[in-house]
């Protein structure tokens, strides 16, 4: 249970980087109404749908996340955060880099704070694929 | 004073339809923390800020746009509603049709419910630029 909304992001980045299916759709709010766009433009709908879509995201591989909230506005039983996610994806083809604007709509509900939304799109400086032997070692 | 978040949205079309920069900002809440990330990418935080990129968006010319809900979600005091938009733009070297997946959320306040955050983003069947001649008779 999320006091915060801010709790509860910390915990949704947390199970993303650990790829903690049960600790990610915790912070999901527990019904058939959550919304989720990726920044592949795929939208998402109902816990059941969102469930398998993070499976097949852990599936694909180690994605490492920084996010850094760029603004928010909230009233009292709705938080709104707007993040500018740095996403560095390994493959055998080398490093994706990007760069993701992300919105994140949380609701006060009887069971504390929960995500109800996340939609994430590509920002315009986003980077391209890091050929492997151009990776800097910090990131090996 | 809109009633309903369903209200707000509707004068919001209007208004984008009219290009009724008034009308437009009357929907989105009077504080300095609306936030709009727009389908190019750009990131536009805070009402002067908005009201200058929607005077830019309305100079650059005509955009039709045609707006389909697709899933929503709500409290008491905020709802998210995402929705399609096939976004029809006419200039000089035809008519540029896309597809977009838009949040919006809306929050009741004082002054009812208003719109406090757009994110369009490019959905992936987006169209490209349909030259001139290849555009249907009823859609000059």
């Amino acid at each position: 249970m999320f006091a915060t909304p801010d709790e509860a992001e910390q915990a949704f980045y947390d199970a993303l980087a650990r790829q903690d299916i049960a600790s990610l759709m915790q912070v999901w709010a527990d019904d058939e109404e959550i919304i989720c766009i990726a920044a592949n433009g795929s939208r998402i709908i109902g816990q059941t749908a969102v469930l398998q879509a993070m499976r097949e995201l852990f599936r694909r591989g180690s994605v490492s996340i920084r996010p850094v909230r760029c603004a928010s506005t909230h009233n009292m039983m709705s938080a709104v955060h707007v993040l500018v996610e740095q996403t560095t994806e390994r493959s055998s083809a080398g490093l994706k880099i990007a760069t993701h604007h992300v919105t994140h709509v949380f609701h006060k509900g009887p069971t504390g704070w929960r995500l109800v939304l996340h939609h994430a799109s590509l920002a315009p400086d986003t980077g391209g694929l890091l050929p492997l032997h151009e990776i800097p070692d910090t990131v090996h």
